[in-house]
């Protein structure tokens, strides 16, 4: 699928080479999943999601042993067409993510209680959209309490937007603008970037 | 895909000829969606889905000017493993029934409310991971209130359960056991073939 008009990429040029969109990843999209994954020695290819009704952040990292690199983030918007329509946007929009930048782990936010009962369905909705897109490409799929998510980026559990969003662009070295939607999936990759190092940690010192 | 264990098809053999099953519908699975879809006045093959977070309804009926065929009906089970791999198994189970019968329009129960927010949102993602298994197909998706489910099938938009299950088995000829999910998404699939055959009536007169 063509990058249609309803995309929004934030990439610093300096972040994004050729060499980052054109590097084929370690196991080639539609492959069957490995019995281990990816080895957390080797860098990895993080995809944060945060699917929403209207607008579903992302974020795209790599993780290994010398740190996390900056690789895209944007938001895909789902339009204001029909609700069918609007799912069929996030799905496709997601599975081009997937094409173009073939992640071997994609995390999510884990989702409990919502207040509203309708908005809840269409979060519901475009969550299973977002979901199902990613099903495809044999990558595994993560997910992380809210808490564990601001726990990794900011050291405190309870951290509000903004400050998720200045640690986002701290740890990762951007600058410029960085939409909401952005920030919370790079915040939700870079957390499984962190829970995949503490992991690599335990596992070299024979903990776990 | 192959069929599952966790599937439950009803399929009474009278009504289910190996013809039903090996017959090619009038479009193969993949292609694009032709400008008009398919025109009221042939026999189409309908897909009617409930979906739900623990069991999915489907029921497939022929539509055409000589009535309304049972095909065939039954629940994709979600399963009991993580929430993701629920989502999968109904992802993968709508793609095997769009690849087993081939519909070529699908017909869904809008939702509007849910009284539950942690209810709706397990719904919610349930539905998107069903619409999203029909997107591929190419197949047309309609959309109908339960009350105009319930008006076709009963006649009156307050019916409920046992009378929408009992009057899908008559107008079906349907005898035997027929579960509440496989009832209601053959209910579904019936009001369609209705609104069909009312649209090709109306036009017939040149009323619209």
């Amino acid at each position: 699928m063509p990058r249609s008009s309803s995309w929004r990429s934030y990439r610093p040029g300096s972040r994004t080479g050729a060499g980052v969109a054109d590097e084929p990843a370690s196991r080639p999209r539609g492959a069957p999943k490995p019995a281990g994954a990816a080895s957390p020695r080797a860098t990895v290819r993080v995809l944060g999601l945060d699917p929403g009704s209207q607008n579903t952040g992302f974020g795209v990292v790599e993780a290994g042993p010398a740190g996390t690199r900056y690789v895209a983030s944007g938001t895909i918007r789902a339009g204001s067409g029909e609700f069918a329509a609007r799912l069929q946007a996030i799905y496709a929009g997601v599975g081009a993510l997937l094409a173009e930048h073939r992640p071997q782990e994609i995390a999510v936010e884990r989702v409990f209680v919502h207040r509203n009962p309708d908005s809840a369905l269409k979060l519901g909705q475009a969550r299973g959209a977002a979901l199902c897109a990613t099903f495809a490409g044999g990558a595994t799929l993560h997910e992380y309490s809210p808490r564990e998510i601001k726990l990794a980026v900011v050291g405190t559990g309870g951290a509000d937007k903004a400050q998720v969003q200045a640690m986002v662009k701290a740890l990762l070295g951007l600058d410029g603008r960085l939409g909401a939607d952005a920030a919370d999936a790079l915040a939700i990759a870079l957390c499984h970037a962190h829970s995949r190092a503490t992991a690599l940690v335990l596992r070299a010192q024979g903990v776990r």
